[in-house]
């Protein structure tokens, strides 16, 4: 309610973005645990694991399941996970019949995982779709204002004459990249994640392989072998949403350096002030550095988490819990004001077109 | 909702805590914001910059004002800032004799900051109890297992005997400290801010000084210049709050470490597992074991934040505000958390007391 | 000398490294500089920048030019960067008819960058052949002892049993990915530096892209367009480089929690203690636990430095020079004693071979 | 040699500082390393441990011993530390009758965390001077242009005039307060480590206490109970160090801007570019900005390091070793580029003085 300003009551006026809201909440993490326990069933009942009218029973649950969250948040106070708590909810809703076929051979982190790794993907695809988003509006920039001049400036000191288009080409470039990227992590980054209690899979014994295939078919899903304790992938994710964040910072550095010299930009939209009525604040651009740096603090602890003993550690994985949804929500967050930022921009460089296209 | 586990719908079963975020709320947010323009307005009366009638009718209205959050949130998109519309509306609110009175000579930064101090004056007061029970308990243990025999461990190697006494003083003298320090801090970190625009109260001409005083008087706080772009009082807080989760987080570390061993800790109370169902996890030792290292990393945003350029950073400021509630919330859980752990705990040390203390 | 422990007298014995150090230090900076200067003049001469006769004093010079490296150091001081002064030696050295042509259309950034990626991409080299040492010295442990049985630990408790094999590739696999990583990034990542004074490489109008592609060529670098301003390709390699401590930290943590426990692992060569002489410290393991968190304290810093102002920004790209280096130290110290610590493993798994690969 | 800027061949002409290098060398880290094993036996001496002429004769070869620094380099590979070896070299010097006396008791953590607070009480000396000649010279600004007005600029942009000296408060106050911080941590905080091998100084029995007084006063270090896995005081020192740097990087951040805005400061001695000859570059602001954020980076690590699990963890210990010595480096350089700096204005705010104060 409080904590992040990214879901704050008013703070997420600024820092706030629905969209990634929508796909990062809790509902569509109950949806997307649902997904995977239901997905299991039909991968175990494919291989003749558990009987298919079970894996029918458990779909159909599944399909319009609301679970008693605030039962799931007292468990999760002593299990420390929400898992065992959804699943002995699941098996009650499911019946008898199939109750212990529900959740065959998994383990909480399986659920977790790939309900994150879900969620991710859909959230890379918004992201991509917004960074385009910034692109189209810089490159309109740049059909508008490209050959003004600019001061180059280096070591904030001018330099010499540089073009408005040698300056958004340092800020469209890399986020040319990181949309890249994005599509590369969609293809292949996304894994099923499936091990059971320690990583491996004894309860399916010499079918393991199989259903594992089947479940990331179902759902859509990389398949590959366990990755409870090995997470860079998580780390690679988190890195290239602070190198979003970190481009967004440059582009809005840079921005709230020209508003403050006044005479290489126009914008519209700034912020009021309490204090000085008339003052126009840069606020978009200040807040894409914020986010920037954010990120880049928060790398650090994704990294920490690396350090993950044994089969699974709780300190390491709930590390990521507390740290990744809100790299998440601070490059939404900076896409959101980018994209607003780069639409804010009535005029780049010189007041007036350079001599050499004012001629003929 | 979901980004900070903290006040996240399941994951707060874990790692929330209902007095920390009572104290932290947005309710509690607005009331000591509204607190400060009543008591500015106060204050100012005292000094006659404003009529008397425009301070009483500003604290009566500021007493039972509940703004309009949803126009607050869109505000803030476009400010940056919550303060101009909560203004608006206190203004419209106290009605047209006294609107030109409130927030006269302040600035939003004196707003929001003094409102986080006045909140997080509340909540030391709050740590420092929860530390003394965490300190009780300890010394709880220290009474029924001290003497008990224990294997010291250096380097992840048994070194040579110690006492169970010996392993609780490392845990029980940081605390103490810490408490000493959050006593301390009580008394002389929690300043009030007062600067207006650009930090030098011009609307105030020589009375500033004199209602800055009175200012900080009604509020509790101290009084002291403003400290607009001065923020290492903000760093000095974080870093208070991260030794506490340090701390804690070594005390949960060696819990984990003695209950993987399993000889020489007897725990109640542990977590349930999805996949085995007879394991008792020690969660509550990991998770603050997470707590530390997440307050680790977020210490490094506020020292960023230390760069905060000329009279007031947008960008330098959005970064406190988007880490230093976490790192309350951290400590809050830490707290509960080690509370808990510290009550569950059986048996330290040897399953029998050692043979000196069995003779006579 | 003794700031930094991968240098230091003493320090160095444990976390320094000989070959990373050749690789990467100052005689290699500034051979790879002067590569820089030479390849400049060649690129240039071919293009009819400068005369033939120029660039072949020029390379001449460079190949046997030992720079007075101190007064580099006093002009260091003075200038935040060392080539001017380097290029105010090398233009003496060359002569008057050649010194105008040093240097041609290029700044300081262009020649400390491009030497960088060359340094880099020798460590790149000298690393993917290390991690192929510790993957054959932990896949010759899987010829060994992959069999035999291990208890299986989740979250600090016993859980189910594994074999040493399912621990094994939990510790391999990640070093596979990572060797596959450092070879694309050789392939892909090493891009020259050449944008002159404010990126716009002015001072070669038409022949700017022919020259640097040349230039690229000469260098075995990538030719892409300058990135002064765009660090993403330094926080990738930070990021590669921290994911291999991380992966290496978790390695040495399993093995510190299985020396502790003392029945599943057998270790040589552990450490001496001045109180306990015949304590078997897991050194090893214990500092490759240090090298991934201090990684991953550092790669919080790289992206910090992605907030890179204008056209250079002297402060970010400062912050580089007092990061990278140190990671590239620890990931080549983490190779180091992984490959020592994987070579010391005597026994894993339990003492006898489990029951079904004794029969028979 | 290389890994560190701060001893770098050539950038330690802009990043080092001989005075702090000097304090903070290897060869002072012996000779404090030395005096804690004299003082030591001193100590025992008094109290009847060991005999004075046992005594007499450590403290006499101490006073002039060379160890073989190599020799420590070696050891340190398989030890960890470099204590046994130091100590090994030790007792051979002293000869038969006295070796079993040398270190009689200590441990390795004993002799490198004494030796550091040591080092860190010279380093606080120095730092507290250094920190009075910036005050210093901002204070001469204060004198020579404080009544000037200056464009008070808040969220980036010009918001109401204000004066020299209500900019230059805002960089002198911090600075007052660090300097009592220092003077604060001089008196309380440099403590003398003394607990054997697992804490619990069992070799000395009922002695421990009163030698340990003893050592404290020998070594001019306050007494207290042994802190091997008590690490608020690292952390609370590199706060302090981070603190430091971090309001010098607002000083820096402000020169910066006002140098790249040009109008409202003259400064001499800017850096020369190698492509932009009369170019002045305000290296030494920027640096500061650097060094801040440098500092914010290495906090993180020293709060990870307060996971200290059982009576010595080697991998959160070495975990200091690796950073703190470089946020000393970076707050040394940061004091000596403040210190040129803030020497280096000749001119700050309006051009001329205000109205008010031409007139008569």
């Amino acid at each position: 309610m409080t904590y992040s300003a990214f879901d704050h009551p008013y703070l997420s006026g600024l820092l706030g973005d629905e969209a990634v809201a929508a796909e990062f909440s809790v509902a569509a993490d109950i949806r997307a645990m649902l997904a995977f326990e239901a997905a299991l069933a039909r991968a175990e009942a494919r291989h003749g694991v558990i009987p298919a009218a079970a894996a029918d029973r458990i779909t159909e649950t599944c399909r319009a399941f609301s679970p008693d969250v605030a039962a799931m948040r007292r468990a999760t106070a002593s299990d420390g996970v929400v898992v065992p708590e959804l699943v002995r909810q699941l098996r009650a809703a499911v019946g008898e019949a199939a109750a212990e076929h529900v959740h065959f051979g998994a383990t909480s982190q399986d659920v977790i995982d790939t309900s994150l790794m879900l969620r991710l993907k859909a959230i890379v695809e918004l992201f991509s779709g917004r960074l385009g988003g910034v692109i189209s509006a810089l490159e309109e920039c740049d059909r508008q204002w490209g050959e003004r001049s600019l001061t180059g400036r280096t070591r904030m000191q001018a330099a010499i004459p540089i073009t408005v288009s040698d300056r958004l080409r340092n800020w469209i470039e890399p986020l040319l990249e990181h949309q890249d990227s994005l599509d590369a992590i969609d293809h292949d980054l996304f894994a099923v994640q499936f091990g059971g209690a320690a990583g491996t899979l004894e309860k399916l014994k010499g079918k393991a392989d199989a259903v594992r295939e089947t479940l990331a078919e179902e759902l859509a899903l990389v398949d590959c072998p366990q990755w409870h304790s090995q997470r860079a992938a998580i780390a690679d994710f988190a890195h290239l949403l602070s190198l979003i964040t970190g481009s967004l910072g440059k582009f809005g550095q840079d921005v709230a350096l020209m508003a403050q010299a006044g005479d290489e930009i126009v914008l519209a939209g700034g912020g009021g002030s309490s204090a000085m009525p008339h003052k126009q604040n840069p606020v978009g651009a200040e807040v894409l550095v914020t986010l920037a740096r954010f990120n880049a603090t928060q790398v650090s602890g994704v990294h920490q988490a690396l350090v993950h003993e044994q089969e699974r550690s709780g300190s390491a994985w709930t590390l990521e819990w507390l740290i990744l949804p809100q790299m998440v929500g601070a490059a939404g967050a900076a896409l959101r004001l980018a994209t607003e930022l780069a639409g804010n921009i009535r005029r780049l460089g010189a007041a007036f077109p350079a001599e050499s296209s004012r001629e003929g």
